[in-house]
């Protein structure tokens, strides 16, 4: 089995990408088993924190990442760019020892309501993991647009991914990434 | 007397890039107040808290920002792009009532220990601000590059911006600031 | 009357941004004359012929920027950025004296078959005209997408835009360009 | 032996980047050959002279990087951006059947007069070898800055890299980059 740990950029319960992270294990090739890293909602960065000792939760995302054969991100967009909440975790992560990204497998999705379906989160992320040094999978890009019409609801809350050709690209895009890990492992 | 409000990316006490905004006031062309704004040391954006209020901490600073006739913004560059504290304050303004950034003169100045002096950044903070329609000063950059060798230094952080090339470049792009917050205003 | 020159970014005689480009009069603001630019079918930029001096077609493609009140692009995206043909105009027009961008009001729009819209070629573009001092319109962004359907159709080439929506989007967008080039002016 | 070929992003016969690209064999790890890929001097791109068959220059072109185990791209920035010659030779072989950037490992290299050594054409770059699923070498990153300085000069030509710290980093970049052929191929 390929263990790969999934981020999800938001920290709103009923994320749009919460539910897109927590539809892929289906989606998933033979082999690949999807777990939820640990969350995201670490202090903000701050040097002087960072001086006195990192926090755990930091430590255990950190470990995460860094056992797992690659990272699947799920990510809304705010704003034109990487939602600050994910922004931060990958700030502190770029400073704990052994820094976990290097060389590590990455495959980025992402869900807004709007038209771009949050692809200019997805290329601020590249640049970001150009100085980490991950790798990141091409192609098929996963931006699933108008994202509200694409899930199950429940209580007002997307549940689970149910529009086909979304979960055909998200399946290639999964195919992709375990081809990937393959290679660079 | 025209109000600008400055706004440092990093929450670090002894930042270089607090250092920078301390330093602007003698730069500014005559008839410009360079005031710091709020702390941006607010929670980590999350729609959940939104949904019971906005902090008093995000209220504050898209007061100052509203109130003031520009804002500058002085920011390192974590990982190739926006260091998540500052995308975090922008995230949470993007948010409140009456946008604050909404045809709003801005202008933005890095530092950096590196060669390219917080450029990568910058570019980032230009294509949040076309989502927020910010008017961004266009030349000349200011991106302090190494930039520890140019201020002076007090018990081992640094204090007052003290290399003239940089100093005249910054009284350039407050000029140019100044020009542009006459025209929009 | 406040007269603009529309460049189209592709040389394709039946390229569906020349449609769009051709179909903006009928939607701009009373007052605006969309006039077409020269022919940006220039040599290819090299150092070596600028030398020589410049080319008729640059000087010409120059002076009608420079004598226009604003520039309207309406590009298509190649290969996620800019297309060849029109950053060779841009390319060329950066080096005559008396640099035709500097301080013009632009707007960016885009048509592509695909999701997107040609966003990328736009992101792309407005980095440039950092460096060239152009004033870019923030909002609404016009990215045609699935731009197949969206024009009238004669002799398998596209000929007017017919897709309300997008007529809509496209009205606003020269509105704003209007109050810009009032403000820049 | 591991032939890769080098593409240079001028025309410019005297260019800077032309010099680093005829550096770059003394500083190769053994057994990588770089070979000069054919002129990029193309017809500016068209769709419609696509349509009565590919150029010659432009089946060269494309052979050459088939042939290829890899491609090293040496060029300067034009506005902030990259230069309309190699961004017309990408938007040509993007075009051609059995598209030869495809899985193809790539190093980009840039040197300028300026202070960022072309670091925004290496980004803008990367965002279009996503869609042509290149594979880029994360780092070292190869920006030449104050370019002029580092080459030996004959009539006032630049000739030969001399800056030995630039040297270095060319060598480990090529290092890196023969390990990311050696992984992928």
């Amino acid at each position: 089995m390929v263990k790969v740990v999934a981020i999800c950029g938001s920290l709103r319960k009923a994320s749009v990408n919460r539910a897109l992270m927590r539809s892929l294990q289906p989606l998933a090739p033979e082999g690949m088993e999807v777990v939820e890293a640990p969350s995201i909602d670490l202090p903000l960065y701050n040097f002087d924190i960072q001086a006195k000792g990192f926090p755990d939760s930091v430590t255990a995302l950190a470990d995460a990442v860094r056992g797992a054969a690659g990272v699947v991100i799920v990510t809304p967009e705010y704003n034109y760019s990487v939602p600050a909440p994910l922004k931060n975790a990958v700030d502190w992560l770029s400073r704990v020892p052994n820094q976990p990204f290097q060389n590590k497998p990455i495959t980025l999705m992402s869900a807004s309501p709007g038209a771009l379906g949050g692809a200019r989160a997805q290329y601020h992320l590249r640049q970001i993991f150009i100085f980490l040094e991950g790798i990141i999978v091409n192609r098929p890009e996963v931006m699933v647009t108008m994202a509200g019409s694409k899930f199950e609801m429940v209580d007002n809350a997307p549940t689970v991914l149910s529009d086909q050709p979304t979960k055909d690209v998200v399946k290639q895009n999964l195919a992709a990434f375990a081809k990937l890990i393959a290679k660079m492992g």
